[in-house]
């Protein structure tokens, strides 16, 4: 079966995040100060072959933790769907 | 009224996606041959104070046009959620 994986990798809440922090600065210059909060993470589609929905589950979780995220600063989450 | 915005921002499909290009290259070297088609944008989410849905979908494509996204090689797109 394919299958396509939507993740999102965020830096931990308890993590400064200096590129939002400057984006947020930056929306007060365009007018829109009423935007805050603003955190810039990575997002990421991916396709793969896998027998189940388990083993692709298992191949992503994989993916996330010895690539695409560092645990240390970083979460993922992501969506899987068949297609 | 508060919305929390979750916004996507992607290289186009038309548009080569270096970085996706390489991790899928590095999940071959981890065994993760069955992954293909990565492609990396960007995660944002943000908060923001506006009167209405209609006002807060209008502040956020108006931050996605002039900040977050550059339309010539990425195309975004955004969930609002009242808070």
């Amino acid at each position: 079966m394919k299958f396509i994986a939507e993740i999102n990798v965020m830096p931990l809440k308890e993590i400064l995040d200096p590129q939002g922090k400057a984006v947020a600065g930056s929306m007060k210059n365009l007018g829109l100060s009423n935007i805050k909060n603003v955190r810039i993470g990575k997002h990421i589609t991916l396709e793969l072959e896998a027998e189940n929905e388990a083993a692709a589950r298992e191949s992503v979780e994989q993916a996330c933790k010895q690539l695409l995220a560092n645990l240390i600063m970083e979460s993922y989450e992501f969506d899987l769907k068949a297609i």
